[in-house]
């Protein structure tokens, strides 16, 4: 196979986020459970941001975080993600654009604007998000630009993607094409609802030997597993991927591959301000270090570093120089 | 002349802001000049989009920003402003109105999509704004409710408003329905660059009467005195409003009515994050206190007490709870 144009091609929702305070008593009155996320129709978006505070707009989905942070990193970044042709669309292509994302997946007018979700937080720091997932859960199998996921060293995709019917089996072409073109293809599990709602579509991908990457917290695992023990649901999984990245927060870090397992301790950090896209990015660092070769070790470091500088400010987007924070990991 | 139902009624360019950061050298390639506010085409603000950095979108505007600081207060706060039917101008219209701001001017499709300023901040933390005014800058006169104008304590109108024709025409008529009501009309001088634009128009509104309340900051009311000196450029200055009122940052502020002049200082902060918005909620506090006959002293520290929450975080609108952090003040 030729050399790849991109590291990592990531495809998922494309999401603008909507961020306002909120208080305790306003989830409680609304029904909403602190710290998840859940998908909301287009009347419910409506009612809900006519009753939420005023709020700030800035570009999400879990991919796209880490198409982001894999271009502020260095590498070669693509993403795939259906906007609509609207204002929210044009700001979503920019901000990726301007982060040095290759994002080519035309705008489509299928009568719903661009997906947005209307994120919560409360005193506490936690998130309650709420996602309308607008023209990105219409991403069709013919949007791909089949070229461009040949051309990747790793096809990353989120599990949040799942959800919606048609870009699922946009996700399933994209497995496709990328394995007849001997590409690797990582997978998140995203969410441990996500996995409740799909431990069975999940399960099948990874016991057909689709997925050569998992990515997954150690709630994550844990319920693809049905096992309430970190190490037993490693031992279950581990064997059906080739690598399997394990993240869990403070406590740092692991992957196994083969008969290898390396553990990594977080990053130390000043001060925690918002633990959103913590996982995008910690993904992101890893995915450089797999696409280049770096190994399991200095690979799960740069995870471990992308994701400490996303953690001290508010957003789920790099900010600081990821490319002088790696240092040497990554020269 | 009935109880007013709104305390302050601004009037001003309904904004939304594009934040993202910019390196010295990107000001210099685009030719900007740093900390200034300039106007611009679609054709400019698209080519100048495609080149800066990925932002984050937040409610702005002048006028629309003290209507929110009056409101946070716990003041009765209208806004009159045009924004387009687009998705940039439903957020709008939620922000303000979320903050529990009156805001019932409709939305025109006039052809060009709701106003945005792209602001530039360079590490050094100044900010240089560049301002497509979109829907903003054909605000008619017919667009007024003259019942609300006709209900509130005070009229408060931006200079900025003044740069495009139509909605000059519009001001004018609000001072004029405001003062056949016999309601206080205040305004603001808003930019140095803004006096340089229209010191003839801004000296005729002064010599005809129709200003009662004027704001001003050190550089604005020395230009439009024509003097490089502050008390001089007062004792010029406010023979022609019944109040006048300076500040100037660090030093506090000051305000001149008949042949009292009161100072107060500036309210002691932690740290300064970001001077966007100072001026807007100082008038913000001063106009609550106007509105509620509290006397020169109370307003200006209520003013003080407003701008001094707004620097302390990112962006022109409060966070804090201003109501708590006047206190006695305004109880």
């Amino acid at each position: 196979m030729p050399d790849p144009s991109l590291d990592v091609l990531c495809i998922g929702n494309a999401i603008v986020d909507v961020i306002a305070d909120a208080t305790d008593d306003f989830l409680t009155d609304e029904g909403l459970v602190k710290g998840t996320m859940r998908l909301i129709d287009a009347g419910e978006a409506e009612r809900l941001y006519a009753h939420m505070g005023p709020g700030r707009q800035v570009s999400g989905g879990s991919a796209g975080n880490t198409a982001a942070g894999v271009a502020a990193l260095g590498g070669r970044a693509g993403f795939i993600g259906q906007v609509a042709p609207d204002q929210l669309g044009e700001f979503y292509r920019h901000d990726l654009t301007a982060a040095g994302v290759e994002f080519i997946t035309p705008a489509a007018d299928v009568g719903v604007p661009t997906a947005r979700s209307m994120i919560l937080v409360t005193p506490d720091g936690h998130r309650t998000m709420n996602t309308f997932l607008g023209a990105a859960q219409h991403l069709p199998a013919s949007a791909l630009d089949e070229e461009q996921i040949r051309g990747s060293a790793i096809l990353y995709l989120e599990g949040y993607l799942w959800d919606p019917e048609t870009p699922r089996y946009a996700m399933i072409r994209a497995i496709e094409v990328a394995r007849r073109a001997s590409r690797k293809i990582a997978f998140t599990l995203s969410d441990i609802f996500c996995v409740d709602r799909h431990r069975d579509g999940f399960g099948a991908l990874l016991d057909d030997g689709r997925i050569d990457i998992l990515f997954a917290n150690q709630a994550e695992i844990e319920a693809l597993a049905g096992v309430p023990h970190l190490d037993t649901a490693i031992a279950a999984v581990s064997g059906k991927v080739e690598t399997l990245v394990v993240t869990r927060s403070e406590d740092g870090a692991l992957a196994t591959r083969g008969g290898e397992r390396v553990e990594v301790p977080a990053e130390p950090i000043d001060a925690l301000v918002d633990t959103t896209g913590a996982g995008d990015l910690f993904a992101a660092g890893f995915l450089v270090g797999e696409a280049r070769g770096l190994g399991l070790e200095r690979s799960l470091r740069l995870g471990a570093i992308c994701a400490a500088e996303v953690i001290q400010h508010y957003g789920a987007r790099p900010e600081a120089d990821l490319r002088a924070l790696a240092g040497e990991l990554f020269a």
